[in-house]
């Protein structure tokens, strides 16, 4: 955790008085992505798992479809960078790629990309089930994980699931980079996403819905509201969308068949 | 407030049983911001005050300096699309414009970009002071202040004010349009922002305090925590950064000289 954080001196100021303390931040780091040696991205992310975010980033953006595809992964955290290299010279338009990250980020985003990604999005069909109690349960421990969070109130949190336990966790400045880590630890560890379910504390957009939709993940959880395209989406792909989600209350807002009792 | 929101109907789960109710969801919309017949980028927002976004958006991403360049200005909220005209067409090198485009955005920055843009800012040398008893005020005024969120808990907040009163205020589902909303309409009606306060509900980000510091603004609030380059620039820039403020405490990040008594 050291390498997340960092200590200033700081007034803090209550109604008992002013005193110095010292409080602990997040770490902004920011991260360049190479593609088959050219420049595509710079992230500022939390320093850690780079290798997971390069490869969740890439997949989440399209730019890459299987794990197959991928020759060699050097991540250089002292220079910032991971070089991905593809078995084909993948020679991706530049223009096209500045398209779509422009379009792209968190409150960045379009929908025009994200129907046309919509689109040639096949429907969810798992048929897996949850119950509020296990919804419950496992929202509990997900907001009790985050030792960053706790230090520094300054990072988001996502996991992926089964219906009794966490199985990835994650945090990081960015509500995006936060689960792109997780799929990207997924990918190259050759571990199925299809019946599993994604908790986020942030909130639920568009853009969001779709990256986990391309992970085939039928339910998603988030602590915090889904905007209203989140909910279209969400209804239109199969995927059960739970958000809202406080003690032991919950809102169900599209496919709520899958929530089981 | 109708053209932000959309209400879906929602199952509800309480310890006290299930319901159907109806909830309300804030509104992405998809705007492009076209600069000199250039699509430059489709930034998802909540639907208001597009000309002002499109206005801020082009000021805090530096590629208007001045409001006597703006020539004119056309906002389609049909088409979703905000036409700036300059007087000299500017001309914009559009591989440029993709590389700082890539590098923005929440979470998703540079801090190569925020490093040079940090290092031509000047020095904000205001003397404006602010009690704690002024900070707690403000912010309460604040959190009490958007319907919308009220509604969605979907959407951030941003203000401008003095030390007694909140003189602008905005809301969007994306934290930079919240605060590039303020400043576009600032620049529209020749407000001026320098001996001012900004309040934001996000997370205060090196980009985050840029993009005020470009506005000359001495004093920044946030609810929430800020990351370590946040407080690093604002150390650096002489900006106090106020940050945490929950109920009647908080914490003095930078700069705490402008903190009277």
């Amino acid at each position: 955790m050291t390498n997340e954080i960092e200590r200033f001196p700081v007034l803090r100021v209550t109604e008992e008085g002013i005193s110095d303390i010292e409080e602990m931040t997040a770490r902004e780091f920011p991260l360049t992505i190479t593609l088959d040696n050219q420049e595509l991205v710079t992230l500022l992310c939390s320093p850690t798992n780079l290798k997971y975010l390069a490869i969740g980033f890439l997949f989440s953006e399209g730019l890459l479809k299987s794990k197959e595809e991928i020759k060699k992964i050097i991540a250089d955290e002292g220079k910032g960078v991971v070089w991905v290299e593809t078995k084909e010279d993948k020679g991706v338009d530049r223009e096209l790629v500045f398209k779509r990250f422009i379009t792209s980020g968190c409150g960045r985003g379009a929908s025009f990309y994200s129907a046309a990604d919509a689109q040639s999005q096949a429907k969810i069909e798992s048929q897996i089930k949850i119950s509020p109690e296990e919804v419950f349960a496992l929202v509990k421990e997900f907001q009790h994980r985050s030792q960053v969070y706790k230090a520094t109130h300054g990072v988001h949190s996502a996991a992926l699931c089964d219906t009794k336990s966490i199985l990835f966790f994650s945090d990081d400045i960015g509500r995006h980079n936060a689960i792109d880590k997780i799929f990207g630890e997924c990918i190259l560890n050759d571990i199925p996403t299809e019946e599993r379910i994604i908790i986020t504390s942030g909130r639920i957009s568009s853009e969001m819905l779709l990256k986990v939709a391309k992970r085939s993940i039928p339910i998603i959880i988030s602590i915090a509201a889904p905007t209203n395209l989140g909910v279209r989406l969400a209804a239109d792909l199969g995927i059960t969308l739970i958000g809202s989600v406080r003690g032991r209350k919950m809102n169900v807002y599209s496919n709520d068949w899958r929530i089981r009792g």
